[in-house]
């Protein structure tokens, strides 16, 4: 009986979790929904006789495609289709090139030339997925390259029936294509330039709300630590800047694949991408900082509580300033628009550096996240 | 002719760049050559007819799971190999039950009825690839067991010749994974978990590298400031620790792909991947204060000169003896021994930063570094 109540529990535990997944992001779940639309749609290819009769067996090209192409957002599914159409048609035009090469040598020496070509095409596009810019933007493409080039020249068809299939093999892609770059874009879509903006912006809040509580906190350390409990739960906002330090692969491939997306929303295509990139940087350069200040409010290490009585005000005056600008920062990201009061806050915080310079040394830590907000503008 | 000289100056840079990537890490260019001689040799299943007879058209499977499995590293290729192995059996093996099932409703329902199973069962599969540990593990798996199990279901064959279908397309990736995993096991293995363990060991020499030259150069501020030039120089040490900061993912992903590794070397099975993770998040947690500390390094944050005076020696000692300590530890990790004199090192920063708590607050920022690799032990 114990067994059978752990079993349970487990399956308890674990559609618990699924749910949360859900609940957290409601679009994982569309998305689900919308891959399954788009393969049972491009499927009908074969119920659909007329259809079925034209495209052939290589219909399963259609599906295969939906399969490996269907991505989260409507810019990496853009990227892996636009990857998977040029590649198809540059490597099959190759390959034909190739294999009219190779026949010219005579058919006993066509196999051992067209293997020669295979090889040395194959090591050269391999070794050029290790180049930074290809890796980033097509890698896939490459895949798909080294793959469609492979078949084409192997294959022990003449050239004209390669010609008819390669066609074949085309019109399937790009209907399979079609299917996800629509339904992607017009299916209640993920725009990752969108999900990129928003990361920027929940990023620069979480700095913000903690630089805006740590002079609070830093000021009561007995209290915090005679009141864990309640502490506790109030101290979250001290822990979500926690996300911000590994953040940097998460916006790179959503810039990256931002850059795949039309214009979408407030976001016309061409948006300069590559500024959230650098935000993103400063970001976490402010985050390590806030990491290394965290590390204060350790009781273990709490400075005499002389030394806390005379920098605990203008402490609490330059991270609750610098709190404020870098909200203030944020919401003009998000809209947009110039961070016209941010100045002030700032102004205020450098006031305050400057009363703390002259009373300790413990403005060592503070001023660089000062002159990062400073920075920013 | 200036425009014949830019272009030129381009390849030039294009062909110096591709010369650094060879250089820095000659693994690469060996692991093109692997794909190559892969693809060639699986591609000789057409050269020699009767293979060619016994596999027929299917042979094309062979080549397409080389190329998509065939991964840099051993872990990342077996990986691959066993999910779509595994998913392809699965998925062959429901699709037939689908198809069966379907059937029993008579030819005119069968196409809905499996067109919904399709339906439910891709919906399904897709978002099970949200779960992180399917993600991280098994999310090309579950692509593959899409792929094949839509291809099952939707193929207009009956269930005889599927399974005379799935047979071939079974052997054909045998053949190919088989081809993968012998040559990137036997012919120059890259090995993620040694990867890993190097990546580990150089993260915490550079953090040691750091802190044993901290203390000389935030004692000689003003002649780093004259003499710049030979100055950034020398102080190259100072910046490999940034590395550190962004190490999270490339940690990750290999501490899997080393979870798939068969022993090797130094490495048996099993060897205990996940701990690596741990010294890693470590690792990460010492480098945000450095980066921190670094913050001081710059001129316009530096402290009055009486002040560096009076924290000077204690600093130097305890940034020094930290990092004798880190480097230590690295060497252990390094040659799994017990890290024996460490302790001695630790003993006497915790020595000067007790000496430092009585005349100044300047340990707020060191003594987390000193317990930090306290806690390493």
């Amino acid at each position: 009986m114990p067994s059978y109540l752990k079993v349970r529990a487990h399956v308890v535990d674990f559609v618990n979790k699924i749910k949360k997944l859900g609940k957290d992001d409601p679009r994982r779940i569309m998305h689900s929904f919308k891959v399954a639309l788009a393969i049972t749609l491009v499927s009908m290819v074969y119920y659909l006789r007329p259809l079925y009769k034209g495209i052939g067996d290589t219909g399963i090209w259609a599906i295969m495609t939906v399969v490996v192409v269907f991505e989260y957002t409507a810019g990496a599914t853009l990227s892996k289709v636009m990857n998977r159409g040029l590649a198809t048609f540059l490597a099959g035009v190759l390959g034909i090139g190739a294999k009219y090469l190779a026949s010219l040598f005579g058919p006993k020496a066509e196999p051992i030339v067209l293997g020669c070509l295979v090889f040395l095409l194959v090591a050269s596009a391999t070794f050029s997925r290790f180049i930074p810019h290809i890796k980033r933007r097509y890698d896939y493409g490459v895949l798909i390259f080294i793959l469609t080039f492979s078949l084409v020249a192997v294959s022990g068809y003449r050239v004209d029936k390669i010609i008819a299939l390669a066609h074949q093999r085309l019109l399937t892609i790009i209907l399979g294509g079609a299917t996800c770059i629509i339904i992607s874009i017009c299916v209640c879509p993920v725009w990752a330039g969108a999900d990129l903006h928003s990361l920027t912006v929940s990023n620069l809040e979480k700095l913000a709300s903690f630089l805006e509580g740590f002079g609070d906190v830093f000021e009561l350390p007995s209290e915090v630590d005679n009141t864990n409990r309640s502490a506790e739960r109030d101290r979250s906002f001290l822990t979500a800047y926690q996300s911000v330090l590994n953040s940097k692969s998460t916006e790179e491939s959503l810039a990256n694949f931002a850059w795949w997306e039309p214009g979408h929303g407030k976001f016309p295509f061409g948006h300069p991408w590559k500024q959230y990139l650098k935000i993103g940087v400063l970001t976490r350069q402010c985050a390590y900082h806030i990491e290394a200040l965290n590390g204060y409010l350790d009781v273990k290490y709490k400075a005499s509580s002389e030394f806390r009585i005379r920098v605990q005000e203008p402490c609490t005056k330059i991270s609750f300033e610098a709190g404020k600008a870098l909200k203030e920062l944020a919401s003009s990201v998000n809209l947009f628009t110039y961070p016209s009061s941010s100045a002030k806050h700032i102004q205020t915080c450098k006031n305050a550096v400057e009363e703390l310079r002259h009373t300790t040394c413990f403005w060592f830590e503070i001023q660089p996240v000062a002159a990062w907000s400073y920075g920013m503008r």
